[in-house]
Parts: structure tokens; sequence; C-alpha cells
């Protein structure tokens, strides 16, 4: 391990927090907010540490696997560490377990809160606190790309730019080149759901706020009954769309900008997959809905769709309380929080791809007890998949699911009731946000004990992470010279 | 597909059955019931459609894979459809889909019930309902030699006696003599805990029924109350110990009798992680009962032990309503009956070997992703285990997630709740008995609708004849010539 280049970009991960901090110092200026000194003293810690690291002298420049793991996963901690300043200092989140919790659910683009009255906070708080889903989502938007020929597996090497393999979406030959283009892409789609919730009637500040929590697929939100606090169908609508979108791999829209033809989306087998797995969890719900939580097709229709758009892609706005809906509508949505959205977006959880491709293994299985002779490659479209990938793609799944399994034990062990461990493991995890019960939509993780909202920034992180990252972390094998 | 192959099987097998239906008729005799001429009745329809079918000429006497599965899947409904007369003459269930239920609840030792009050039942049907679940278990045990050529995939495979793989345990090298002694086995351990019952101070009667639902992993009992009934520590401990012991791959004994030494058991990697599991389990259990469910350690140690061996070895017995029991140990029971007994035993469920090797295999994409190049083969003990094994083992625990959330849907879909809904899928599928809520051990199945009724039955069949079997069958290609 070159621990001396890890703690270098460690350092100049610190100073570009500290510069992310500008905007809400800004923003608690204008606002004449108190704040701005919480801010002001949280980006001098950070800079301070960042330029005590950052003139470390490096020999080796070489960023390995294990660099790499190691600088993901501690820089999503300490980020998430510095970034919870700001809510100690001001006396928002008192506790730095609070505090820590909310920072990872921002930056891991979860959105799961312990903050019961979110309309008391300071402007420049609310401000921070969801722009770091929208730096998240940055964020995990280039390290799929920087980090893919690390990470031989799942939906890395799924995307991995690098590799001649068939299954890589080869966007330019650089990665940096790479970046830029997604950076820019990002940022469009961000400015355009600003201008089209300004356009209809949503005060800047909130338009902006709700557009982070959207391209993140984040979900804090400004006001306590989040989306549903405005009761507009056109936000609605414009949310919904920009949900889905920002849980559409973000390679698609640089490759259908550059071959000027929409027709690229359909072509892709995840996208399509994503589209049939919404359109199927919204005419469920909605049939489910109607008639027993609202009278008409089209209001049980616009809140099916807003929240199944929320849950799949990991964001988890709400319009309304889903927790008092019908047990199969919940268990919709449950099922939902395991599968995600697709590839290269900023969603969480498994993944499409994954699931498409597990479904696809299923069925070789069965053809092999059949035809035992005829082993076939699994496909994604035309492409062949590498038995390796598939075997990354198992093993993620069955990692999910076993810590998902432990991880609800050790909430269930403190008393808590079954569906409320459960799903809020299952909303942190796939870093979704709000799940049942407990962890509702109309209620907070405040309850939870100091341990459990530890255990379940750990999950945050971990899913957020794709899991592989802070397991190869945490194995004796990785340590060894 | 060699059709009258299959049809002359089916009919040999409804003789057998017609056979086995002699013990309750003279159980019905000796009590002077009137159900004797509902088993006369029975008997002599099994014997018509058996003689009427047994005759066929076969030119080609081979069972090949399609004919395997087909045998297995028909005749496993066939006997189930048959066996349910009785309840349907007695006038006991005088519904086919409740009787049906029952019956496919017993031949698959599920152990899941319809009948809320089985103590006014005739004792001979009683007989033919606890015996089903012994029959069923023997023929699981045939079944898993039988057909392990044929099935390439999971637990049989890792069965299969004729494989020169060294995962196989070779009993002898001709199927037949395989069978005679597993017969052999299971009677000598029936007996041993008919015995042990009825010293203890257990009716005969009583004794043989439970010693029916022990052996099979079944777990329909005579009283209401189970096995709690009783009140009985003794009676507790004899079948907790049984119970465990049907768990356990039967080829191991006769290995253990034939080498005459008891460590053969702790020389098999499955049985070792079996026993840890279910240490595990109990301790976890017992020190969640103490204090807040039973006050003295002890009392917590008895019922957590009953409940954890009749849970994982998928018997379903009670001595309490573990329903009521604090949500961490209904957690903790819930993902025992995803574990399952150990395969080659009466159990169902995923089996401990699938689960050791799932672990194996996350470990070893761990690896991988630290040490790219260094793909080793996982291993049960010394014995490297093929990837066409480990692919049929994924796949078969992927059909098993599917299989139970799709279910698990369809019954929340009626309106029942989460809870219910997954653990009565959970029960089934598993063939475990009873599960939570409405299907928890205080209660039966017998409020579900008839479509879920079926639903379950289906499920008892597909994790009996572990998922492929029967999925096979359902695939299209099967059916091409």
């Amino acid at each position: 391990m070159n621990s001396m280049i890890v703690l270098k970009t460690l350092g100049m991960l610190l100073l570009c927090e500290a510069a992310t901090m500008l905007p809400s110092v800004i923003v608690a200026a204008i606002n004449g907010e108190h704040a701005v000194f919480a801010f002001l003293g949280s980006m001098a810690i950070a800079a301070a540490i960042g330029l005590a690291l950052f003139p470390i002298r490096v020999k080796d420049k070489i960023i390995r696997y294990k660099e790499g793991f190691a600088i993901v996963t501690f820089g999503w901690l300490m980020v998430s560490i510095i970034g919870a300043l700001p809510f100690l200092f001001t006396g928002a989140l008192p506790s730095f377990v609070d505090a820590f919790f909310e920072t990872v659910s921002g930056f891991t683009t979860t959105g799961a809160t312990v903050i019961n009255n979110v309309e008391v906070l300071p402007r420049s708080l609310l401000f921070w606190r969801s722009f770091t889903h929208w730096l998240g989502g940055m964020g995990i938007l280039v390290l799929a790309l920087a980090l893919a020929p690390a990470l031989g597996v799942g939906t890395f090497q799924i995307l991995k730019s690098e590799s001649p393999g068939p299954i890589s979406i080869k966007l330019t030959p650089r990665v940096n080149n790479t970046a830029k283009i997604l950076y820019i892409t990002y940022t469009v789609i961000t400015l355009a759901e600003v201008l089209l919730l300004v356009l209809g009637g949503m005060p800047l500040f909130d338009s902006l706020v709700h557009t982070f929590g959207t391209l993140g697929t984040g979900g804090f939100s400004i006001r306590n009954a989040s989306i549903g606090a405005y009761n507009n169908v056109y936000f609605e609508v414009i949310i919904t769309i920009f949900m889905v979108a920002s849980g559409v791999n973000f390679s698609l829209y640089y490759i259908a900008f550059k071959n000027k033809s929409a027709r690229e989306f359909l072509r892709d087998p995840e996208f399509k997959t994503y589209l049939y797995i919404i359109a199927a969890a919204i005419i469920m719900i909605t049939l489910n809905l109607k008639g027993k939580v609202f009278d008409g097709l089209l209001e049980s229709l616009r809140h099916a769709s807003f929240q199944v758009a929320s849950i799949i892609t990991t964001t988890g706005f709400a319009t309304t309380n889903y927790d008092s809906w019908p047990d199969f509508s919940r268990a919709v949505l449950f099922v939902l929080m395991f599968i995600g959205a697709c590839a290269g977006s900023t969603g969480g959880s498994v993944k499409v791809i994954r699931i498409h491709l597990l479904f696809k293994y299923m069925k070789r299985e069965v053809n092999r007890l059949i035809h035992p002779r005829s082993v076939t490659a699994v496909k994604i479209g035309d492409f062949p998949v590498q038995e390796e990938v598939l075997s990354g793609v198992m093993a993620f799944t069955m990692f999910y699911m076993v810590i998902f399994i432990a991880a609800s034990l050790l909430l269930a062990v403190q008393g808590h009731d079954l569906v409320s461990s459960a799903s809020a493991v299952a909303a942190t995890l796939g870093n979704v946000g709000p799940g049942f019960g407990m962890v509702g939509p109309a209620t907070t993780y405040s309850s939870l004990s100091d341990f459990s909202k530890l255990l379940l920034s750990f999950c945050m992180i971990l899913g957020r992470l794709e899991i592989y990252t802070v397991i190869a972390l945490l194995s004796p094998r990785f340590w060894k010279r």
C-alpha cells in the first residue's frame, strides 16, 4: 500500500470540500444567517487539514487497486466527517452521530434524515444538506469511470472504459475527458430541471435544492412533507421525469448526443429493462391503490408513478405517506428498493443491469439442465458477457443479501420490529432514504440508537461504494504485503 | 419424451400408494372407526388407476432426464391428489382444495395445516396424515440418489453417486443397493425414536405419529398445541435430538456405521456448518428470550433449542407460540427457514451445503478483487468443487429468492400483511410448515383463499423437488422434440 499517495489525494479532496462550502457561505450571507460562521469555521478546518496533507511528497505516483479502494472509502468517510461540522457548529444537530449520519446520508445520495423538523433550519444549512447530494452524485459518476479498471467486478467492470471487451461503452479514450463530459451532462440536466421548476412557479431556492436531490437521486427536501407539501401536479411530473432521467446510465446521454439519435437509449438493454420494471410497478400499484386509497384512477396513477420513480431510482422523495398504502403496494416498493437504477447513474442499490444478468443466468441454468451439452454465453444485447463478470454479479448480489440480513438482525436485536428493521437497512444499503414503519416517509431515523445510526451509516457507504470496495479494505489479505 | 414409461411408472407409484393406506385401514378397524370405508374407497381408486396404467407396454425402458423430471413432478402431484381422498371421504376436509393442500403438505414433509382442531379427527386419518410425512421423507431420500445423475445441479449433483467427482459420496455402486441402505437406516432411526418416546411415557400411537413427523421433518401433530401439549422436557429433548438427526445427510450414517467411527460426521464440512449454525442460533435466541419471555436461562434454552432444531430442519413442531417472541428471535427463525437442513436428509429449503458454498464463493470473489491473478477453486473440505456445480448453486439460490418474492407478492395482493405473506411462502417453499402472523404456530392456513392454498401447495412441491425439476417441466424448451 502506497499510503503517501492516499494521504495526498485525501488532502486534495478536503481542499475541494472547503471550496464546495462557499455557495453555502453566500446563501448564509444573503439571508443574514449566523450560520455563516459555522461554514467559515468548517471551511477553515477542511482547508487546514487539506493543506497539511497536500504537500506530501509522493515518489510512486501510480494509483493501483489497493490505493484506489483506500482513497474511495476513506475519502467518502472523511468528507462526511468534515461535512458534518456545519450541522454541529450551527447547533442544528448537537450530537456528532446525528450530524455524521445526516452528512453520510447526503454524500451517499441516500436521503435518510434524523431531522424531525427541517423547516426551522437556516437556509444555508438546508442548501449545504442538499448540495452534498449533488456533489455525491457527481462523485459517484466519476468514480464509476476512474476506478473502473481497478474494480474488475460488477457495475464498474461493466462500465470499464479502457477494456477492449464488448460490454464497455467507449466514450473517449481518456478518463479525464470522460469525466469532463459527464460533468457537463450532469450540469446541463441540473440547469434544465431548475429552469422547468422555476417556470412552473417553484421559488428558485426550493427549485435548486430539490434539483440537487433529484440529480443525485438523494431525496433531502426542505419541507417536512417532502414534495407533497406543494401539492402541485406540475412539480411532481417534472421531478418524476428528472428522477427517472437521473437513474439512466449517463454515458447514454453523451452517446445519444454525439450520434444525434434518441434511439441509442432504446438500443441499451439495461435502459429497456429499467423502463419495463418502472411501467410494471406503476401499473400494479395504481390498480392496488384505486378504490382503496384514492378514488380516481388518475389520482392513483399520479402517486404511484411518483413513488415508483422515487424508490427505484433510490431518490426517496414522497408526495404522500406511502407507508399507509396497502401491503401489496408497500411490498412492491420494498422489492424496488433492491433493484435500484441503472449502472453508471447516480442511483444506488443492486442496479438493473445486475438484475437483468441474474435472470439471464438463471435461464441459462435451466437450459443447461434440459440440454446439458449446450452451454451458451449469457449476452447483453448481442454481446457475450465474460464468465468472471457473471461471477462478480452473482457474488455481489449474495453479499448484498447477506449484509441486508445481518444488519437487519442487528437492528431487530435492539427491539425494533421486523418491517422497520428490514426496511431501514434496505433503504440505507440501497441509498433510498425513507423506508417503512419507524423509518417511513412520515417519520425520521432520529428515534434510533446511536449504534443503529452508525450501523446504517456504514450500510450507506457500503451500498454507495458497491460493497466490494469496502469489503476488500476489511479483508486481512488486503493489508498483507 | 417417452410418455409411456412415465405413465407406467406413475401406475406403479399408485399401486404402492394403495398399499401404504393399509396401516390406516388397520388403525381404523382397531378403533372401530367409520373412516375404514373412506380408506378402502381411496385404496380402490388408487389401485384401479394404478392397474389401468401398469400394463402399458414400454419399448424403450430407459428413463432419461426428461422422463425423470416428469415422473417426479407428476408423481408427487398425483400421489397428493389420491392421498387427499380419505380427507374428503371422511368429511374431515369437505373442500378438495383443503384436502389437497393438507396432503401435499404431508407428502412434501412440510407440515402446514388447514385443520383448526386436529383433536376431533378419527385416529386413522391422523395416522394417514402423519404417515404421508414418513413416506414423503423416504421418497425424497431415494429421489436424491435415483435422480442424481439426471439432475446435474445443486444438491443432487453433490450427492451424485455415479459421478467420479470427489464431492460425491460413493455408498455402493448401484442405486438400488444404496436405496436399500437408506431405507434400513431410516427405519432403524424411526424405531429408535418410537422406542425412546414410549419408554418416556408417550402413548404408542402418539409416539408413532410424532416420529413420522420427526423423521420426515414434516411436523404434523395430533395435538392442537403440537409438542407443547405434553409440556414434557424428556419428549422435547428426544424429539430435538431426532429432528437434528433427521436433518443430517443420511449417507453419513451408513459411512459411520461401515467404518465404525462417529468421527466420519465431524469430517463432513456440511455437518459441521450445520451444527455451528444451530449452536449460534440457539445462543442468540436464548439470550434474547431470557428475561423477556421466560425468566430462567434454562427455560429459555429449552424452548430456543427445540424451536431452532424444528425450524432449521424444516420440521415445524412447536412447544410454544414462538410468534409472540421478540422480533429478533422471530427474525433469526425466519432466516433459518431459508437455510434448512443438510443435503441428502429429509429436510427442505436451500440446504446447508449451498449456504456453505455461497460463502466460500463470496470469499473467493473478494480475494479475486485483491489478487486478480490468483483464482483458486472453491473447496468442500479438501475437494475442489467444479465450477458448474457452483453455477448451479448460485442459480438455485437466485431462483429460490425470485420465487419467494413473486409468491409473497401474490399473497400480499390479496390484502394479507407483509409478514404473514412472506412467512407463509418461506414456510411452504422451505417445507417448514408454520410461519408467522396469520400462519403462525398458534393458527393454521385455513383462513387463506383457495388461490393462496393452491399457490402455496405449488410452492411446497417446488421446494421439495428442489425447484429445477419443476422449472424444467415448465420451460417451453423441455417439450420441444
